[in-house]
């Protein structure tokens, strides 16, 4: 996919409005028996878009100098951060800034909740049941797979992947 | 449905992005035997939201200064501007200044056009079906009856009431 010659800049206040309309802060939870605690806590930000305005995704890369351009599914697109050091240092700052006006704010407050739990390392499974715990409050749809996911952690058993956001 | 104490006021490009994101520019068009054209053409503008966002819906038409809020669905509302009054001299400049960044844009380009197609009074058939036609390329969904809509009229024939958007 080519990048349109015509640049575009956008106003920091402008992505706010439109991320109130079309973002998503989204805490992913993956099964990981490399790792300590037995999984993996993936935060992500995003915005899915339709193919057509893929050049606004783009844009929206740029201002924050992070993040990638990715196929979401079939005709759409996304922009999606999911470094740590870049969600920490820039998402959060910049809706810290420039802030949300709907309910999602809380789930930006949620997901910087999260975020900061995670800097602090090492995690423990009490700190990972903390974490299901607010990203269950996060987005009601995903309300089951997060109590079969807490239930699973609490016995101590392992059911493959699971996301939540 | 109580208003909150607290007053938001909301930043324009806020607006704007908000607006590529959620809002909508739609084309009504009504039967209605008493007008000379046969038709009435209904421009309304609206953002609809969630119960829960209905103090933004307040927020937004307290910055325009017109509008108003009502029910839209179960528990969503939204805020809608009709009077061609106000959407010619508020909504219609206001996007000029605080452009648009979706492909929304060319919606509210051509809903522009049709304003200022209204506001040339009297109308003829041929401005009607001009009309439609600029209606028909704004939202794709309702191609179908728009295209119905354009033959009853191209006919001299009337079925009731039919909207495009």
């Amino acid at each position: 996919m080519l990048r349109s010659i015509k640049y575009m800049i956008l106003n920091p206040y402008w992505i706010a409005g439109f991320v109130d309309g079309e973002g998503t802060f989204y805490i992913g939870i993956n099964k990981q028996p490399s790792m300590k605690i037995g999984y993996q806590i993936l935060p992500e930000f995003r915005v899915v878009q339709h193919q057509k305005d893929i050049k606004l995704l783009y844009a929206i890369r740029d201002y924050f100098n992070c993040g990638v351009v990715r196929k979401n599914h079939d005709n759409r697109y996304e922009v999606r951060v999911r470094s740590l050091k870049h969600l920490r240092e820039i998402i959060i700052p910049f809706f810290e800034k420039y802030e949300l006006q709907t309910q999602k704010k809380f789930d930006f407050l949620k997901f910087r909740t999260i975020i900061q739990s995670l800097i602090k390392s090492p995690m423990n499974n009490q700190d990972l049941l903390e974490i299901i715990k607010i990203s269950k409050k996060m987005n009601r749809k995903e309300k089951m797979k997060a109590l079969i996911l807490e239930k699973e952690i609490d016995q101590n058993k392992v059911h493959g992947n699971v996301a939540i956001h």
